[in-house]
């Protein structure tokens, strides 16, 4: 079996490649894993096949379709705070690369008469939705994106459920919740806190807390996401009856709970690194966000979350806390 | 005050046309109106300035987004009927056209910097909802189309609503009822049948019925469509608070109903020239259409639909039904 991993070198595709090396797929362990990425980092997972490109840049997608893959992870995107201040980038990356690349499948598809139909996984977002939410977000609730970033992952689920209801690809997007606690170094993205908060304390580094403890989000661990992808690319597709974008569990905590997980687990001088700072600027940003949902047919569907945040500190923990 | 329409040669874009020719608008009457498609009837609408092109072709959205319109219609589209045995062109007029108009019209806006920032009004559809469907489908449910054509309705909305939103442009999207009943010839649209078995009776000929009586949908005719364009070339789009695609008010009834209110206005000798044929791949794509809405937005908006269905039927009278 031939596997893409697009965003090979991000850190859920790390942990992805990983994760296919050490346990094979659906017990399939003659896997072929082409890994793509505009950079791979020096430790990145040893795949065979690492490949340098840019999926927005001519000609990219058309080779990596002709090598026909069977299977698809596409996780490769800008990210949301960069969507935003870079336009032009956000919609070349986010919206034409992705075009380029169903269209490169269809050709193929076309090219084998038919016969060639990938499954595509793509990694879509809870940015998708916009305020006012209801209390928790249902499966059936409005579509109405606030940022370029939720726009453009919009745009691309519904482009993929078109391509895939025409039999060209087999697709799936799967709305992924903030990813938490990411490991590394903060980041610019609004939603840095949500890890940061977590993981300084745990590496014994001051927190900046930007937000107020009663806000509320939508989070789910590393360890969970690539549980996600790979759910989603052995589910049988007949059972999404042509609604092919799914809202996938995760846990709902509030950061106050988020503080007393930690609590819970490192103790009261891990709490003590914590800094209150408030910045207008991001609680206006995160006061958008959705908070809660029903996940109610990815849960049928067989796709599970952590059991709760406690669960998504021990994760970052056992796979992510570098040792002493 | 410049105003463009595009898909100006059209059923709806003829009687805008029209329309503002008499009527002027919002009170204004020097109004300049470049009328654009790719074909236009001899009979077509007196406006100074008929252009004949094609959107999707090079170089022609940036001409016309080159003239600074200050109110721009964008009526324009392949068909759904169409968008569905061409996918090509389908993605390519109602997609990739749709793009390139944003993004002239984006670059219009820097080039003056800033100042230039147009109204545009885009006839959406109801076509990027998809089965299943609650009673009444309300303002916040589930965007999820099952044709390319409501695919890249949704795809054009949601970019219109992210220009907007970062203040390129200042856009509205509406989503119209199935207009019936359409003036001229049948077409080979599934939904042709809509208008046929009222508009041939009414014309003395005999009209194909291939669905049951009881089969519901929604509808609006011709003149509450101009009435709903020109409302949203008007409203106050602060209004619409970072939600710009609105579901519009239209009237929700059963075939049995609609040859009800034919018997009213025309007869029994009318309706008997109704003949019944079912087709089942028409049954088939009709049952995966919206019956009823409540579009409590929209209402509170101020846009207006037809009384019930005897004043859709009147509609045509007056307008459209060839005088004897």
């Amino acid at each position: 079996m031939k596997i893409l991993i697009l965003g090979g070198g991000g850190m859920i595709g790390q942990k992805l490649a990983r994760h296919l090396l050490e346990h094979g797929l659906g017990g399939q362990g003659d896997l072929t894993i082409i890994s793509h990425d505009i950079g791979f980092a020096p430790d990145a997972a040893p795949v065979g096949d690492q490949r340098i490109g840019n999926l927005a840049d001519p000609g990219v997608a058309e080779a990596l379709a002709g090598e026909r893959p069977d299977l698809i992870f596409h996780l490769a995107s800008v990210v949301s705070g960069e969507a935003e201040t870079d336009f032009d980038k956000g919609w070349r990356v986010n919206m034409q690369a992705n075009w380029a690349l169903l269209e490169a499948l269809r050709a193929q598809h076309q090219a084998s008469g038919g016969a060639y139909r990938p499954r595509l996984v793509f990694t879509s977002s809870i940015a998708v939705f916009g305020a006012p939410y209801p209390g928790k977000i249902g499966d059936e609730f409005l579509l109405a994106p606030q940022t370029s970033y939720g726009a453009q992952k919009l745009i691309t689920e519904t482009m993929i459920s078109d391509f895939s209801r025409k039999g060209f690809i087999d697709g799936i997007s799967i709305r992924l919740p903030t990813i938490c606690v990411r490991p590394g170094k903060a980041n610019l993205a609004a939603s840095s806190f949500f890890s940061g908060i977590i993981r300084e304390p745990l590496n014994g580094q001051e927190a900046i807390l930007p937000v107020a403890d009663d806000v509320r989000h939508w989070l789910a661990s590393p360890r969970s996401a690539v549980g996600f992808v790979i759910h989603a690319a052995g589910l049988d597709t007949a059972l999404l009856q042509g609604r092919r974008a799914l809202n996938l569990p995760g846990v709902s905590v509030t950061v106050a709970q988020q503080i007393e997980a930690l609590r819970d687990i490192a103790g009261e001088a891990a709490v003590a690194l914590i800094r209150r700072q408030p910045d207008p600027a991001i609680q206006k940003i995160v006061s958008g966000w959705p908070r809660d949902f029903a996940p109610e047919r990815a849960l049928a569907l067989g796709f599970r979350a952590d059991a709760d945040f406690h669960a998504i500190v021990q994760s970052y923990i056992d796979e992510d806390l570098p040792r002493r």
